[in-house]
């Protein structure tokens, strides 16, 4: 193979490489959830998690996200508050 | 060019490769998100999507996702429940 | 070093930049959320975010998303919507 095919021949091993570490890391990379509770209006995920929702006793459908990843329910008597909590992570 | 140059030159092209690889993935990873609903107070989203949160009939805000997917709805006489189902992915 | 190492040499130096490249996008890609809100029933995120859920006023909890980021809080005389927007992003 005379010299100037090496440049092929790399750059076709660096594609190769390339797109196979793509494809695992997108076959990978997916949302990871999670729940947490609480007694009473206010609950935080945990770190490295943000919240994507609330959900609130008392039939509840008032509430609000604080900072990135706390859940308040805003109706009184508030008896529970749960967060559902997610972040991007690679399976496996 | 020197053989000793061809390190470099390898390097070189190996960055730009792994570079423009990243930018193309980073730009296509995205947020996939669909929603689903059922009449009665459960109902669960697709395989490979996770909820995000539920929503529920008669003004309902009390919910909690079982597993992974499912959304339930707490309140008496649910009519229907929906679910906010979510996936990384790649766009295109 | 004889030329046949060279294919070594060069599949080390690939594979060490495809690691290294995998490594830094897995630890920056995350999910990027904020929250939008506004008085009445209806409320959209900015563009790029998709909703992951929707509170609204007066205690309810029937809402639904309509496109991709449009929040709507179906029960009568709602006095504020808001969404919980989120994309998948880089960090840094």
């Amino acid at each position: 193979q005379s010299c100037c095919g090496i440049d092929n021949l790399i750059d076709q091993k660096i594609q190769a490489a390339v797109q196979s570490a793509v494809s695992a890391v997108t076959s990978k990379a997916q949302l990871i959830c999670l729940n947490v509770s609480s007694r009473g209006a206010d609950v935080s995920c945990p770190s490295g998690y943000k919240a994507t929702s609330c959900a609130c006793g008392m039939a509840c459908g008032s509430w609000d996200i604080r900072g990135e990843s706390g859940c308040h329910c805003q109706c009184s008597g508030i008896d529970w508050t749960s967060a559902r909590c997610c972040k991007v992570g690679l399976n496996g």
